[in-house]
């Protein structure tokens, strides 16, 4: 495969005609369809399959967690999704690539934490772990897993980028469309369909596995369930976050508490920002002993306020740091702000983190971390030829490094019997049974919506926080959307920013924390169900059965300057997602007056008023300041706290219900703090609407299984007139 | 080096100690700057260096013209610029590097087309054969050659991508700078300054060639003579093209044609756009009968009018083309838009080409091509992972195909001793030989302008070509800022626009295009240093001895949604550039009333006035939409034609001096259109300002080489009252 032409060899016209003949047949190595290798499957559980060839690097999944196979069991087995024998590979000397079927209708949706659009069909993603922006594929999760709108997912096993061509770039041998020319034409396709999705890594081989499913949100599930299900956090972890000014002394975080407290705001984690360090980029990871004098006594006072700690930090090493003379010899050829960058494939590397931090921060009550810039650009990180003591790839350690980061740790809380909750700025693949949340400096409202949803396809959870706003109306309307999102929290390490920050929304931000606080039980519950079944609490529409893309194609007039290849832009529902079972969330941007939601199949109702709003169809609503539009399925259950009382043990509950349909959900509860539920120390009760005999409907509780942790009285309420 | 450490095989801490003592002797792998292999640098030439270590892959010099070694060694040695024993280089599994030291204050320019900036320091340019856009170094002509302000020049020789750090990530053992913490200390830089160029290839080795120079304009001109130095176009080349619109017929043209006359627009070149051709996208590279009936009439017809006929093509091949039989045998793995990829590292491809191409498009008088879409982004191109009946590698053969166009074809051209003048869409390593011009879809006025400065440091040449425009203002400015450039085109494929299509700046159109027309001698000479010495005739200001870069560091405030990291912005004089020997050409964009112009130290002058403008400073200037500004050296000896007519063999020229500065200026002249030049048949005139005893300043004329190309009768102009 590595003859190398020489130029000039042949001149004279005449031989030419031999010429081919001779060397068409020599020099025909360019390998089609049938000359690639098949992937051979091998079925590893009930609708998951497993191929490779080649040889991997670092393994990704040495850093998630292992299967539920009970729960994967328990979804039954499927067939092969797909025809065995389209999928092929092929190795070259610097290259690993394989090719997989595509239909002409299928879609193709998930690779990782994107910001922009929905379905991923006819793009290339260069999926590399990066701090967002730049090409396609650049973001914090690149992750190699995609879903088809025909039920099942593939993931390629790499730690290398890889490089996705979705449904774009033809093979000669492949199934061609019609040609069309561009002068006389109509719809001249500037990207003509392909049969196919093919993926490559520049290594010497990949893993690839497939994931059945009868519904697109069953292939999440069986992903998500492969990696260990959901992540359930901390109750405290739920609440509110905030985040202080880097610069922030004891003090000025006891006066900000006070300030919350006399405000009447909900807090329950503070946030400290760079400055709580004795030096900072790179990083000491020692408290500062002027602005922190006594780090145990702080931390302990906000303990005992049912306030939780979170500390800020990067992975690049100061050598003021205690730890610096430990971890150096672990540490990398480059290094990033200066800061040495320890290499944590080695065990030993991690136990000197791990240790330093127990006796740092987390013995004395510490929550948890924020891990900043494990992504970051190229100006930033190591370059992709440094090189590392364990000799792994520079490229790889990159592309796993948030990975790693999470997987230690929470190996250590759990070792402690302790839930935490913590923020990360990269993921890959399988991470939805890690306590971390992702965030980014990426400040573009609409594209941190479009992030939520896309989250939900690959085993992410994601944090559109608030920072600041140019107004007020965008103040109150990004409140909004984090009151709805998996953490809920206002980072003002820059801008000092507090919520009641524009007095003219003060009332409206308290009020939308408190309805999310209020919400705890339905949003727990679905963490539950994320754990245990795999399903998003956060999902895209996507993921929702009954939901039309209503996706369409617009624009695609040429313009020599604007748009020399006549592409029509896809038109797509980023602005919406589901929360839960029963909730359709469809944030508001400043500015907007009104809106449209494109309600999914069956009857809709307003959470607010119970109102009936639609069925399968696209409504328009007019906004109001005070809401968020939420919308709820018909005989959605929503469980919700009737007050907000940290202190007491049995919370009263108040049941809303919507619409006409007979339904059942299950409740679910524990201590909130511990792994003790993975031991069965839980509560479940079945709330329930059912018709008598007059048709009319009621609803009825029980106790599946009781624990300490259960709720207090429960109150019903029938938000559309029963029928 | 590829230890692969499994987690969890360590825990008990009480071990630790002991552990980091063993493991810190056996794991420090990462290799240390001392570690790394010294470069062995062999002298090539004067002043030029080569080192290489590990296996190339594809040669890009196989696809560039010869050194001019006369030349080279005209230049005068030179002592190798930097430490030597401080460039060193490492090969790991996947990677080959190198590092090359950087002093505090180095500044670096070049690495081909760029839309932004000149300086490269504290930037990470991974430069791939792109459109342009997405991240740096995703652009048309990404070569891997960078000038330091020092006076030295870097060319990593590698057909794979390079990956370029430029002053930026910082070896933990090399010479770092003081850490600052973010929280407390001041001025903070997200980029710390680094000690080197680090650059790496995915591949497993690379050349590097050191480019000595007592200024940067040495440095590119030692860099272009030794790939031959830069091209002559053939003086039609250098008049007015104009491309019609895409669906136009033999008629259509002819009628343009008979509109350029009747309007007085003077006209050389007509370009035919994917129409001309019986299909295209792909391509058949066959005459359309229906809009072409008669090829060889239409061609003779515009060549008997002085008109010459440049095609559009790309390089995918339709299944109806007649050569598509001997092609296909030697097309890769993937189509383009679902045309399939001549492999033309084999040379027999190369003849398929040729022979189709001769036989229909030379053999009856077309002039040349424009081959597009050499570039591409990845969405219209052939996947990393396709394969090619040679054998080579799908990214190389990529990053190498433009260059491989233009070298065929320029072989060709010459074996028939005639000179053409062709645009394409991508070039590499080594261009400065080959008879085209760069082009892009990407049409912003000031990137335009920008990637016109930075073409000259890479042996590049650029059109800011014409297509549309919002506005008539818009219309003569860019008019302006193309009739001051490489090649001046409207370029009407898709908007069917004239230069008359804002009626109110038709005769200011005129007027900038007869300027143009009428500096023909000037320019022509400037090319001709080009071919000679190797001197851009279209310079950044960065060449330009005396000229301060007047670089500011701007911005830089904290602000967490859209300055999260404080980052300075570099501002630059990107606006201005010299054309030939003694003119600053300052262009003017829409809307823009007054501008600011750098000027080098030495007294300069008003073009069209001969007045004193400024000396080493800053000016203001109030635009005029009738005039490109345009500034004159003190000395500066101008000839320009007195009348554009092109039947007159024996033009009259009227010789502009400004200024007080004795000077002496070489004016070049040929047939025009042969290589006849390269066997001595071409004039050389010198213009020469001399004082005579009373130290008034007068002007000679001598014929130092004569040839019946010269020029007609010399009138003398003094622009600036004589001191």
């Amino acid at each position: 495969m590595n003859t190398k032409y020489k130029k000039h060899l042949f001149k004279p016209y005449f031989l030419l005609p031999i010429l081919i003949l001779i060397c068409s047949n020599g020099l025909a190595q360019n390998t089609l369809i049938s000359e690639m290798e098949e992937l051979k499957w091998e079925k590893v559980m009930p609708g998951i399959w497993k191929a490779s060839f080649g040889k991997m690097g670092l393994n990704p999944m040495d850093y998630a967690n292992k299967p539920k196979v009970d729960a994967i069991k328990a979804l039954g087995d499927a067939p092969f999704p797909f025809a065995q024998d389209a999928s092929r590979s092929l190795l070259t000397p610097n290259r690993a690539s394989v090719r997989l079927p595509l239909s002409e209708t299928e879609q193709i949706y998930g690779l990782g934490l994107e910001f922009e659009g929905i379905n991923r069909r006819s793009e290339v993603y260069s999926l590399k772990v990066d701090h967002y922006g730049g090409i396609k594929g650049y973001t914090h999760a690149p992750v190699p897993f995609y879903i088809s709108s025909e039920g099942y997912g593939v993931l390629i096993n790499s730690s290398k980028r890889v490089k996705v061509h979705v449904g774009v770039g033809n093979r000669k041998d492949s199934a061609l469309p019609e040609r069309i020319d561009r002068t006389t034409g109509k719809n001249w396709p500037a990207r003509p369909l392909s049969d196919a999705v093919e993926a490559s890594v520049e290594g010497d081989g990949m893993e690839i596995y497939v994931f059945a499913g009868s519904t697109t949100l069953e292939v999440v599930q069986r992903y998500n369930l492969f990696f260990g299900g959901g992540v359930i956090p901390p109750k405290w972890g739920l609440g509110f976050w905030h985040r202080m000014h880097t610069a922030s002394s004891d003090a000025d975080v006891l006066k900000e508490i006070q300030d919350f407290e006399d405000k009447g705001f909900p807090l329950d984690v503070i946030g400290l920002e760079p400055g709580w360090q004795s030096f900072a980029y790179p990083c000491s990871f020692d408290w500062d002993s002027t602005r922190f004098p006594n780090p145990e006594n702080f931390v302990q006072t906000l303990n005992q306020k049912g306030i939780k700690v979170n500390l800020w930090e990067n992975p690049y090493v100061a050598p003021v740091s205690t730890m610096y003379k430990d971890i150096s010899p672990f540490t990398g050829s480059h290094t990033v702000w200066l800061g040495e960058v320890p290499d944590y494939t080695i065990p030993e590397a991690q136990q000197v983190l791990l240790k330093h931090h127990q006796k740092n921060h987390l013995s004395i009550g510490v929550s948890g971390y924020k891990f900043d810039e494990v992504d970051g650009y190229d100006v930033w990180l190591w370059p992709d030829h440094a090189t590392f003591p364990s000799g792994n790839d520079a490229v790889e350690i990159r592309q796993l490094y948030g990975m790693m980061m999470m997987d230690m740790f929470d190996r250590h809380f759990k070792e402690q019997n302790q839930r935490t909750y913590n923020l990360i700025r990269s993921a890959y693949i399988g991470a939805s049974n890690h306590n971390f949340v992702l965030y980014s400096d990426h400040y573009d409202h609409e594209g941190y919506l479009t992030a939520l949803a896309n989250s939900s396809l690959s085993g992410l959870l994601w944090t559109p926080e608030i920072r600041s706003a140019d107004s007020a109306e965008e103040w109150i309307r990004r409140f909004q959307t984090v009151s709805f999102s998996p953490l809920m929290m206002l980072n003002a390490w820059s801008s000092g920013k507090k919520p009641w920050s524009f007095p003219e929304v003060t009332d409206l931000v308290r009020n939308t924390i408190e309805l999310r606080m209020k919400l705890l039980p339905y949003l727990y519950t679905a963490f539950y169900e994320y754990n245990q079944k795999g399903i998003p609490p956060f999902r895209a529409m996507v993921l929702e059965s009954g939901f039309d893309t209503r996706e369409t194609l617009a624009g695609g007039e040429l313009d020599d300057a604007k748009n020399p290849y006549a592409e029509q832009k896809r038109l797509e529902v980023t602005d919406q997602y589901m929360m839960g079972p029963s909730i359709l969330v469809a944030p508001v941007f400043t500015g907007q007056k009104e809106r449209t939601v494109v309600l999914p199949e069956g009857n809709w109702f307003d959470f607010y008023t119970g109102e009936y709003a639609g069925n399968g169809e696209t409504i328009s609503i007019k906004t109001k300041l005070e809401e968020i539009p939420l919308f709820v399925k018909d005989g959605g259950i929503i469980p919700m706290l009737s007050t907000l009382d940290k202190d007491n043990p049995d919370q009263p509950l108040e049941v809303r219900l919507y619409g006409s349909k007979e339904n059942a959900y299950l409740l679910y509860n524990d201590d909130g703090v511990s792994y003790d539920y993975e031991r069965g120390e839980f509560s479940l009760i079945e709330l329930k609407t059912t018709r008598d005999r007059e048709g009319q409907l009621g609803g009825i509780s029980k106790t599946l299984k009781s624990h300490k942790s259960s709720y207090g009285s429960i109150v019903w309420r029938w938000m559309t007139v029963p029928q």
